[in-house]
């Protein structure tokens, strides 16, 4: 059997782009980590060294740091579209372009009431995300954030799983939710308001993970999914990971003390790992 | 020569221990990591393995547990002075107690203007933090914060510096001046409403970094430092890490462009260290 | 149109697992972490809650613990069949299980020439990997490496890439080429003598990265690639990222010294991020 | 009370550097990470923001990698004392230099038994260090390893601790003794021959761990630290740190299975931590 090249992929990731937007009498400041990614016909390139269809990683570096000047004035997804587009019409080579955006999110200091034009402060795990992939049959934007850790200290229940001689668990109705959420959505179409989206589809989320009466992590997942696709027509699917950060009460009797639901451990591993996606039938 | 143990101290880090308090209407969340350290009489345990006078690390664990149950209520500094307090009064091998508590700082969700009673979003970079420091002699309240993620997009400068052959750098009277904010400040006494002055100190800090005319990170920190102590008679010292989160303009001008204070690189490392202490006259 | 679940599952990962194999005369330590995860019917615990059908990722911890004792003495792959196979088997609303298994590995100390019967180092950035893939119709068992840190100081050289307005790149045909690998391949069957192959492969990929005239990344990653298909007919195909950790000459001419290719900066961000697979015609 | 500038430092930090080091038939490859920290007459820069004395960390950083070239060619405290030399003479405003030094440790790779020219595996989290300390009164030398991480499976116990109504730990004979080691002694001198000194000294610290009857962490740590000192007499004192990186045994018995002190859940928090320093009488 003859060995070839199989499936390959490269590009530059991490480019740690900022951008002062100079106003009148105000600044906006973004922070952005853009990831490029080129999909074609290198196999040249690894059966015999030929670099000839090889654009270097530090030129697509060089090209998101250029095109943001005039392109990286609004949401992540335009400029996004705008480098894949750039990336694929002016290299045949390449079949697929690929670029990946995480926001770091400041926010405008305020003081007494007022927003400071010019001072932020920052720091949060909440990315704001997008992957951009374009070919020649079309372009998908699938959009989200993730690092969101969201936390609930009531209605959130776990009981009636199936138990064998390895069960130890007891049954609870009244436990910890906690997770750090990560969700990505598919966009209908590259041509929407994504601004007014990503926030429209953020806050269902967080306002469906609050109210929702929890019988299992995977019951509030998918309640977060069906709302927001029921609430935002411009959204395909989508997709959630919904790690289980367990909050464990602390065995305080033999201690000659209660626990009333109130004493924790909060511990990083193991850790429960909870996927799925909520679609539309077709 | 003879040999001899030195300094030496232990003690548990790292518990880390989630609380709800439960009101009627609503619940309070609060999650802490705490680290307890020793320091006395324990050169037998070194010299010849006699743990007689080694409190395990893990009853200092479970201490911690069991005494959050009543004591875990208000301000870390208050929950750091019972720790302390419980481990002196009843170590008589041990001269001195140091108890560090770092805060995961948790927000209260809202809908339409409402907080919700038991839904919460955390995941910020910034911890409040207390080191209570207890020996027969007395006891010191050191508290602050780190991880502050502070930025500015403009009203920096640095200028004026001197020059010798390995000098690249051009002055500039306006850069991005941002940094990852440590601060820790020596209160005056253990009696003080602490909760009401950490929230006045840390508004007063972003105040001062936000309004400040900087001429170097050096002159932005001491600003801080003298506003805080100039407003604050608890606070008896205060010492700061300002870690220079370099932006650097982008070099466009290969690709014939000019690039008018925009674009920029943002870079890990190297970083400049910055620190200082701002005291009082005695 | 109605909405419904797509694609899920869940498991609980991190599981670390140490355990010593006691010898007459000497030790062996080992350490895993533990990923499970299980694909099959659970619409209904996403749907209404219902969690019937829901092993707990607590049981799935526990088990995993459990069959250690028996079953965890030989290579990860093994332990990952016996893992698998228990819970495929048991529970029929399964249809796939996958499970990751991450070695951190310790190497016993040795002095004057003489292996130390129970004293280790451990700390290398290298994992042994393996993942196991089961369902009714079959099992695959995908293995490989990954952190394993490689570097060579010449017979890297970079030239003959397209150029563009964004071009900076010199050429060269003298650099540092270092990368972090990441490799993972499957083997033709799931009754194979995996710690032998582990070594056999690991290897055929230093020796290959060593030997190498490299001519780009691209063309290193399928020269090993294609090595280790060579000589390993129990690999049917094999992927490898090799991020491109830069090691960039320092600009000394400020300075009036010159750089003859000596001194680096060696920058975390942005990497060149290079993927392949090497396969076998059918 | 007037408010004053107290203790203060600045330099740039993560300098990282890499160097070929080129011989007639074969290459070293060596790495590092510099810290430079600057005390002195700098009170006018925070006040006022004068920076006349304010030599800026970009300079330092250019200035590392400049004397690299002809300076970088023997272990890290000979650069180190090179630097903190040219900082401290060349700035009188400056009264101390600390120039920290963190080796980032590759191995030649080997085939059959031979050392290949050029090639290199790293990744290690045992890292090399050295802190030089220099002022006009004089020079110390304080040098060291971190991230060393040790284990051995028998020969440490845990008895004859205090216990109290908090207590639940169970005494062992037997357990698991494993910590990330940092160790950092200060040199009598600043003209020994370091390379040979650190590697004895590793080793020394190696044999005693692994033949020490451990009674505790603290034990241990203090037999390591005497027979550093007994064996080298140009070591004035050490330092180490000890954090017992628990492997606690998974309790079996809810599974009808004794566990015979041979499956661990290893745990990353809380953990123990252990400090001390061992000296020479005056």
């Amino acid at each position: 059997m003859r060995i070839k090249p199989g499936a390959n992929t490269y590009g530059k990731n991490a480019v740690n782009l900022s951008r002062i937007i100079r106003h009148e009498d105000y600044h906006e400041f973004r922070q952005v980590s853009v990831s490029v990614a080129l999909t074609g016909d290198f196999d040249t390139a690894h059966t015999v060294g030929d670099n000839a269809l090889i654009l270097p990683t530090d030129t697509q570096k060089n090209t998101v740091y250029a095109l943001a000047r005039e392109h990286f004035t609004g949401p992540i997804e335009a400029f996004g579209l705008t480098l894949s587009q750039h990336f694929l019409s002016r290299n045949p080579q390449v079949s697929q372009v690929r670029v990946e955006l995480v926001e770091h999110l400041w926010q405008r200091m305020a003081f007494d009431g007022a927003a400071h034009p010019h001072a932020f402060t920052g720091g949060g795990s909440e990315k704001r995300t997008t992957v951009v992939t374009r070919t020649a049959a079309g372009t998908t934007v699938v959009s989200g954030l993730k690092g969101l850790m969201l936390l609930k200290t009531t209605d959130s229940a776990f009981v009636g799983y199936p138990k064998d001689e390895f069960t130890v668990l007891p049954e609870t109705t009244d436990r910890i939710l906690a997770t750090e959420c990560e969700a990505s959505w598919e966009y209908t179409s590259a041509g929407l308001d994504f601004e007014v989206l990503h926030h429209r589809i953020r806050q269902s989320l967080l306002r469906t993970f609050s109210e929702h009466k929890s019988l299992s992590v995977q019951h509030t997942l998918y309640a977060i999914g069906e709302k927001i696709l029921q609430e935002n027509d411009e959204v395909k699917e989508i997709s959630l990971i919904m790690p289980n950060k367990h909050h464990i009460p602390f065995n305080l009797e033999p201690f000659g003390m209660a626990n009333t639901n109130e004493i924790f451990v909060a511990t990083d591993a193991p850790f429960g790992y909870i996927t799925g996606t909520v679609t539309r039938e077709e």
